[in-house]
């Protein structure tokens, strides 16, 4: 079978080589096409509809252009140009928008591969090319090249969610940082002339973030979302392990025949009817340790005196901490992309005030909700006025 | 209400006017966008999931900023405007992959927007602006600005088509196209100074049109899908004016559990394993002179010792003949585009050559249906080869 | 001495073989970074200042990316190489703008670099290179890859040029047309499946020649400039094969310098008060069979009652007619593009509508000289008006 | 005269107002045609051969586009449109590269028009225009539309370099800032909507300064232009003020016939033989209080016993330090961009780490001379290794 050459809109081409077609052509693969690689963000930019299979591809690509400076085994370096491929393959509908319930239920996230790819065909295709698949999910779990700080992973969806979102920043300097990426072993190493492509990639991550990721339209529709799914685990309606072998059109068409709570949230999705923001806030501004968003939701709900199911708190989480710990090579000697970036440091503080905490109800009830939010997180009028201001408002 | 900016990848941004926003807003509208633009054209363009909703609000810009040059009273205007907006509305699921089946059954045709606007959301809002549904209607069946040679729906299209499949040939010079058009009325003039960027457009069309909207492997999937869709007609499993209302997920979901044939073939279409193509020859060289595709199919199979319903036979209709009627103002006279201009008489011809008789059947009986193909098409083995020449390849 | 990498618009990043490095070092390639790519066209566009030594690199990283493919020793492929690097090296100052002078003189074309790199620091290195400076000069003059219909020259040109000017039509499928192309042996075959690709940069050519090459501001300003050189060279002010050595300041400076007419044609350059059109028609309407421009002139200015040095007369020359030689491998056989492609056999047709004859004098004179110049060409009044149609007006 | 349209690569066509015409075509303001923007960056970026001629009609442009929401006359408004239309007549050749020296001499800025308007053809137009020069020069010293934090000078200088140069980081998000800047009176306002959209213009200007302006090269080029320069005025061969009526063709015409020491640097120049760094560390690690350069440079020299005309030393001055003055509304109130953004600050404190201290010579003494500066700078081995860390190395 010869290699193959899919047009990509922000790699221009993408060449699958021969032995990874078979992958590609499997049902668990194939059905990436159907899962939209930014959820319900088209609610906010019509023109995010692009799936995980293209942006599965471009990390393919982007690793497979990397991985012939590895020293390493051609087994092991194929192993890393699969982990890209695969790497989201357990990614349930809509992405991230289903991965809470996932956590909460089943404690899996979506970097543990290994139970949708046992018994698959890609497992099939692992065994002929002799591929190990506990190797290639140790990758996905923590390789630097897969998911570090400047892996892969991002460098192809900054530049991709910019594209079809039309917002330029998630632009930066892909072609340079790609070039002066180096290894030692199979250990990635940023060449010091490219400190700054690599902080341009950071800094494009911290412009994403308020205006495309966390938005807090496409917050509000994931948690009306998410709140909907519970509701019908709850019910044993769906078992959450369900969830990864369904595609956006399959849970689409089982909210939407639902009944009840979970087809009126459906409903209100599908005709752009949201929930509004009550209160929306800096997190850093807030003194309340942890937050049991489920309770404080019934609380809240009691204060105001509405329906629980029209309150939606939302306690936005920093991404799990990663340590920075990209590597740069200076005068032959190895740093931390911290320790050497003063900016690299400063958007890790600045980043903090950029997680929010909100409070989303039904239009009719935003005042009532919003005073007892107030009340519940102990939020000076003052103060709710001067966070507003780091709103990241689009 | 205000007016509202949405974001574009295209346009940069769209402002849509106060009164428009609860057009935008109606389910009727909402519903476009989970209509994909290009059907199952992201088979073979990973990013082409773009909806029939950012191209109507695409259209609907280019209408508004070309709207304030016209000679007519502001309602009239507005009506212009509406009718770009809505010029889509009465797409069905994979835009043009139903419409062969709405044009045969129910000869509808998606310009024919008035049963979807009659009783709609939309009709209220119009009625609240003293619109004129008539007019609307008329617009979008036959005004050069919504439906013409050079007009904002190709406009939009072809740029917007390009951006997402990451094919480079839709671009051509909108902004100079636009800057040189003016109106005599509400009739579009082009400016002769305009003349190479109408060429241009006219080229980029030509160009996509083998490339990406007849690409062999768009076709087959659209005919397996309208096969299918045909099927569940006959046998009663759906109505064909249901289609209307319907969405991507809604026929997706549908074909997915109705059994049989359309069953299998939606797996397959999941799945891309699609039929392949037996013949693929210029329909030019064809000399049979009216083609049945059903009796074709029939005939075929049994030459062939084959199931019908694995059978395919496409016959590619050249656009619905618009003679080029756009204008063009040199010196002061109006002249019809393609006297001005030698290229685009060329270019009408060359068209013609690209229209394709394809047979498609399943992988395993390329062979036996290629060769009754041969027969049945009357086509000279030396000419298959020398058809062959022309093929849009990819 | 390691490979050098510079920053380009066009291709990103251009890495320079460590072996080319003293090539591009030498003063007779720097003097490229002083020579406008497309003389006086920044009167025009004024964008348009790049230089010849950018898009000799860009030449040279096209081939360079080429040569992998062809089938020779290592010293012939390096000898294409620096064919790519110094085909441009011969060129004087504002390219094409001091050409015909140098033809005229001297019967010199720029594609003739022998008598630059006889005796400079790059024969030096073709030696200790072991490259043949014959072999390099016989590739420039005529190898399709160089100076073919779809060669590395255009390639980069195209593009290139049309990101200087701002103006679209130079983009076509750069990166599929370089994917496409093979060799059988050294010579260049386009593959079928890159047909589109190869008509994209046909069809650019032929936008970009009315609109940038041949814009009638871009003719005027070459032709005052040439008329104005061309009296030096008269009054022995300058030799032509001087020209060889300068660069734009030089000869900028020098007609500055140069007092009387020249001086006075440099002014009108440089405070852009240039000639008029008097009359500008389509060649293949004129009866006349050949003209000799400068009896014309003389003639025309006689009639006209005004100073002949007051009076050009600009006949455009179809490019020096490359038959279309290009090759497209076709199901295993060669076939010519025109004869696979209708199209470009009509861009042929088209081309030659194309070459305008223009005549141009100082604004206050033009009513009279267009006069004369209808009588000279004995155009009749209805045709020059029908003419002036297909004006490639901006 | 009606208006003109001038195609830009920026922003796709400027349309120059009617009343502007005159100005754009005046001596003084075509000769911004002959005077590149960013100096000597094309010995780095072979494409950055941009002159402030197309600057200057984007600024205009920008403005323009803004002008309209001012509250004012529409004589203030035209104001301020000629303002941004001319703000750069008074650069002298290589634009930046010969400022120092006008400072010093005439303690001239080239942000003082008056005396290059004096006299000329735009003082004339301004009379019949009834606009106020002086009303002009001053909005062009200071007011935040044309020269504040984010004013149309560094929206237009950004991107426009960053097309040119092929360095990706001058992109951000011009349009989103346009639309969101509003007026008090005459004073620029940013809409809290567009802080993301303001910060990304700050954070281009951090990347580009290193990338580009301070790249060590053209520092290294622009120095020896300098001290050459400096050495014909003490000489006497050129008068200072004379600079402000020469474009680049006359410098370099100069340089190359003075004799001597700087025709010496012209050719090294021309040749790209230039000097080499010596040392190059950041200045915020060297103690010395204030650094007079040409002394240092005097001492430097003697120490390592060289010539002193080898010897440059280099202190990069920040820029002159505008306080972060832009307002960005928010809730209505008005605020210091950088008392509302974290990242504002930051920028700030980290690009003081980028003003660097270089001393460069021929490349002969490179070693020689880097012993004496460790002297001079007291500047221990290690720490020289550490501060080499944040060499804007590309």
């Amino acid at each position: 079978m010869p290699s193959k050459i899919v047009r990509d809109s922000i790699h221009g081409s993408i060449k699958i080589p021969d032995w990874c077609i078979r992958i590609v052509d499997s049902p668990q693969f194939q059905r990436l096409r159907r899962i939209k690689q930014l959820g319900f963000a088209s609610l906010v930019y019509p023109g995010a509809n692009h799936t995980r299979f293209e942006h599965s591809l471009g990390v393919m690509h982007i690793v497979l252009n990397l991985a012939g400076r590895m020293d390493c085994s051609e087994r092991e370096r194929r192993e890393y140009i699969v982990a890209a491929l695969i790497h989201d393959i357990a990614h349930a509908p809509f992405s991230h928008s289903s991965e809470n319930l996932l956590r909460k239920y089943l404690r899996f996230r979506h970097e543990n591969i290994v139970p949708v790819v046992k018994g698959s065909e890609i497992e099939d295709v692992l065994k002929d090319e002799g591929l190990r698949l506990n190797k290639i999910a140790k990758i996905i779990e923590g390789h630097n090249i897969v998911s570090g700080d400047i892996d892969a992973d991002r460098m192809d969806y900054l530049v991709r969610d910019s594209h079809y979102t039309g917002v330029a920043y998630g632009v930066f300097d892909l072609m340079r940082l790609i070039e002066r990426i180096k290894f030692r072993g199979v250990e990635p190493i940023i060449d010091g002339r490219a400190l700054k492509a690599a902080e341009s990639l950071l800094i494009s991550r911290y412009m994403m973030f308020p205006i495309v990721y966390n938005h807090h339209v496409c917050r509000i529709a994931k948690k009306m979302y998410e709140k909907a799914l519970e509701r019908c685990v709850e019910d044993r309606l769906i078992e959450p392990k369900d969830l990864l072998k369904m595609d956006d059109y399959d849970i689409v068409h089982f909210l939407r025949g639902a009944g009840g709570y979970p087809e009126e949230i459906m409903n209100r999705l599908d005709n752009r009817k949201l929930f509004k923001r009550a209160i929306y806030v800096s997190r850093s501004r807030i003194h309340v340790e942890k937050i049991d968003a489920k309770r404080a939701e019934a609380e809240l709900a009691e204060d105001a005196g509405v329906d629980e199911k029209t309150v939606i708190v939302d306690v936005q989480e920093e991404d799990e901490a990663k340590e920075l710990r990209a590597l740069v090579e200076i005068d032959g000697e190895l740093r931390k992309l911290e320790e050497v970036s003063p900016l690299v440091r400063s958007l890790k503080e600045a980043e903090k005030e950029l997680m929010m905490i909100g409070v989303y109800t039904v239009e009719e009830q935003v005042e009532k909700v919003a005073k007892a939010a107030v009340r519940f997180f102990d939020i000076r009028e003052t103060i709710q006025k001067r966070l507003d201001e780091v709103l990241p408002i689009w």
